[in-house]
This record gives structure tokens, C-alpha cells and sequence, in this order.
């Protein structure tokens, strides 16, 4: 999606230890117009997938997954990162490594949120070795609901997660797939 | 708000140790379509205050802040509760107790993000005793920006947060204010 390439070039920044830094957009200040054009997108995409709930992880997956609801006309559900004492244990979760904060933690959906009739569209904002994704792919089958495909706004495809999902036979549509970047030569997209 | 506090009493529920369990709509699960009602409300509240930026918390407040935000056409900042590896030194930070979870952590946000010519609505969905209120405040104040108010979306109004920041001229506008709540006599408004 040109739009969002080009924003990622204007604005984003390439850290040491492979970090794209995007958070004057995307997830920490919130451009919310343009995440506005992201929902927009996604629903032209999966539109005839017949989605009856939108999933997505705490915190930064949130924003875009409700903005894109309102396309979809459906609810959100978002994972949490612990089990806080106002969810009841009554939950399905999975384990993710978190590839920016170095550790292990787990993602968990109540079990009265996703039902064996439910047509999830997973929603996140990046996607590089994968291991959110396939957590959430994880709980979403474990209730008995289909995953539809996965909506992903960055995708470093260059670390191989997304298309070790897309091998299962997951699909997964990145608005933005990065093949290279480095702090000397920039960004390449796919 | 009416809206708000009839689906209160239809779908949220009063849990032992004074927690309002509404997960099935706000923060967990998130009905986006009210929320959007929530968020007109906010813009018909602070129309007239030239807000440039919506500060909350992470997690759950993002939602209806990004959703608030279309209404304003402005971005979200969303303070972190942890500080990440890509997000730079250069923060503002307070400390929040949390209720529900009984702990105490850092509310951060980039220096890079507020400014002194913002004018700023802090959005969040509980207000309690006021804790994660009064650090936001805090982290605005710090640098520089003026805080127009507060849109809260739920205010335990019994437990004395709100009146207390409304006692230092804090504009203050929660949807719902509970009087009282407990499982055997159910929840009254204010």
C-alpha cells in the first residue's frame, strides 16, 4: 500500500538491533486518519469473508483492530499479555516471544469471546518471526472458530514469519512488507 | 449517558472485591458501535476547546480513544506502562497504582509527542481512585501542554478519584458516575 510505504519512509527510523521505529504513527502517537485508510484496506480485502469478529493483541494491535471494526461492523476482541484478576479463568492462551522486548509471555482470550460460528480476522501491527500471530491463530482455533486470514499493517518479510504462516495455508495480507532495511541503506519493500 | 448506563445494567457484572467486570463490551471484548457513541459524546463535551491531542493509557483506553479521535481529528498518544526497547530515554513518566491489579508501574510518554502548545484531552475508560488520572496529568503537565479535561467512560464515583481532581479544577466528564454497587443490591448511578 503505497500510502503507508511512503509514510514509513518519511517517518519511520531503522534502529540498531533491526528495529523500525514507527512510533510517531503508529504505536505510541496514533495517526488516526491514516489508520482510518489501514481499516479501509482491510475490509477491501477480506469483505467477502463473512468476518463476525476482529481479533488482535494488547496494546498496540487495538487502535487499528476498532478502527477496522467499524468497516466490518463487528467487535473486537483483544488478547491480554497476563491474566489480571477481572478475567476469569476461563480462558484459551498461547505463548508469544516478544521480539522487541526479548521475552516470553502469554496471550489470553475468555472463552466467552470466540465460538466454534465465529470468522476471525486477525489484526496486528507488525509481523517478523511471527510468533504473536501464531499464538493468536492458536487461541482462535482452539475455540473451534475459523481463522479467515490475518491483517498485518508492517511485515519485516526479510525474517520469515509471515510466509512460514502463509505455508500452513493461513492467509495473511501485509499492507507493508519490508525485504530490507538497515540504518545506512534504508528501506526496500517488496 | 443514558446508552452507556443501561448497558451497564444489562451486561456488566458486579465481581467480589469491588470490581465491575465489563469485559463483555469495553475491555476485552470491545463493541465498537457503542463505543463510536461514546466518542461523539466526548467531541459534543470538549467541541469548543481547541483540543490538539488525545493522551490515555495503555490498554484498554486505546480503543475509544482512537475512536474519539476521528470525531476530533487529531492523533492519540497512548502512555506505556512499561518502557520498551524502542522507545528513546527521553520521557515524561509517573507512577500509576493499578486497582485492579494491585500493583504499581511507570506511565511513560516520548518527550518527542507533547508540547507546549498542545491542548489536551486525557481519555480513559475507568476512573477509580484516580491514580492512572492524576499521572497522565502529571505527564502532560510536565511538558508544558495544557489539559482541556478528562473523558472518562466509567467513574466509580463512590471511591472519590473524580471529585478529588475535579477539587483542583480539572474538568472532569465521565459517562457513567456509579453511586453505589456490590452483587446483592446491584449498581445505581449518580
Amino acid at each position: 500500500m503505497k500510502l503507508l510505504e511512503n509514510k514509513i519512509l518519511t517517518d519511520g527510523k531503522v534502529l540498531e538491533g533491526d528495529i523500525l521505529k514507527v512510533d510517531n504513527f503508529l504505536n505510541h502517537q496514533i495517526d488516526v486518519a491514516l489508520l482510518n485508510e489501514l481499516g479501509r484496506e482491510f475490509y477491501r480485502l477480506f469483505i467477502n469473508e463473512g468476518i463476525t469478529k476482529i481479533v488482535t493483541i494488547e496494546a498496540s494491535g487495538i487502535g487499528v483492530a476498532c478502527i477496522a471494526a467499524q468497516y466490518f461492523n463487528v467487535p473486537v476482541v483483544f488478547a491480554k499479555k497476563t491474566v489480571s484478576l477481572n478475567i476469569s479463568t476461563n480462558v484459551y492462551t498461547a505463548k508469544v516471544t516478544s521480539f522487541t522486548k526479548k521475552k516470553t509471555y502469554d496471550a489470553v482470550i475468555s472463552k466467552e469471546f470466540l465460538h466454534p460460528t465465529d470468522k476471525v480476522l486477525i489484526i496486528d501491527d507488525f509481523l517478523a518471526q511471527g510468533s504473536a500471530l501464531e499464538a493468536l491463530i492458536s487461541i482462535v482455533t482452539q475455540s473451534g472458530a475459523s481463522v479467515a486470514g490475518a491483517g498485518i499493517i508492517i511485515e519485516k518479510a526479510y525474517q520469515g514469519g509471515g510466509d512460514l504462516i502463509r505455508s500452513k495455508g493461513i492467509r495473511v495480507e501485509s499492507l507493508a512488507r519490508i525485504k530490507s532495511m538497515s540504518h545506512e541503506k534504508g528501506i526496500t519493500f517488496c
